[in-house]
C-alpha cells in the first residue's frame, strides 16, 4: 500500500441526503417517480447505467404500500424511498465530479424532486466526499 | 398538508458513509464484490430487492475501468462505487429500522466491506434520518 499511501486522496463530489414529507398520492406512485427521475437525469445531462424500483405491497390495514429506487449513474447513483403511511421519504443523490463539477446539479435535481412531490422539506445534509 | 403536519417526524434509520483507498486488483473486481455484498446482505438478514451493478470501461491510457453498484433492499440501500486509478472507493449503506433496529448492521457491513477490500479507511460519517 506505500504506493498508495504517497498519493493525494481523491475527492469525488457533493452527496446530498434529504428528507421530505408529501402526500400519500404522490410517496406510491412509482411509475410517475419513474418518468420524472428519467425526465431530469436527461435534462442534467447525466447517465443512468441502470436501476432498480420496487414497489412495496399494501399493509394488512390496507394501508398503501411505498416504493423504492436505486439509480446508477455514470456520476455514481440517486435513491429514493417512500413511506406513505408516516408521509414521509428520503432521497439521496451523489454526483462525482469525474468530468465536469456536478455539486449544483445534485442541488438542482434535489429541488426539482422536492417541487416534483411538491413536498415539505424535512432535513438536507451536504457531504462533501 | 395540514394532517401531516401534525403528525411526528419519522426517523427511517441510520446512514453510514465512508471513504477508503485499496489495491487495483480489489477495485476492478466487480464480481468479487458481486458475492462479497451477497454473502453479507444474506449473514445479516437483510433482503435485496433489485440492483445495478455496472463495470466501466478501460482508459485511453490502458489503466482499468472501476465499477459502481447500486442495490435494493427492503431496509433501502447499498452503494459503492470505485476509481482505481485512484485507488479509491466510496461506500453507502442506510438500513432503515422498519421491523428492527438496524444500526448495527449498518456498520457491520462497513466493517466487512473495508476487511474484503483489504481497505484503509479515509473517512467515515454517519447520518441520523
Amino acid at each position: 500500500m506505500s504506493l498508495l499511501a504517497e498519493s493525494p486522496v481523491y475527492s469525488p463530489g457533493l452527496h446530498v441526503l434529504a428528507a421530505f414529507r408529501a402526500a400519500e398520492s404522490r410517496l406510491t406512485d412509482l411509475a410517475g417517480c419513474r418518468a420524472f427521475f428519467a425526465q431530469q437525469i436527461a435534462a442534467l445531462g447525466l447517465v443512468e447505467v441502470g436501476a432498480a424500483w420496487h414497489a412495496f405491497p399494501a399493509q394488512p390495514d390496507g394501508l398503501p404500500g411505498g416504493f423504492t429506487a436505486v439509480v446508477a449513474l455514470t456520476e455514481s447513483h440517486l435513491s429514493l424511498h417512500t413511506w406513505p403511511e408516516f408521509g414521509h421519504a428520503t432521497f439521496d443523490v451523489f454526483l462525482s465530479n469525474y468530468q465536469r463539477d456536478n455539486a449544483d446539479r445534485a442541488r438542482q435535481l434535489y429541488a426539482a424532486t422536492l417541487a416534483y412531490f411538491e413536498g415539505e422539506a424535512l432535513n438536507y445534509t451536504e457531504v462533501r466526499r
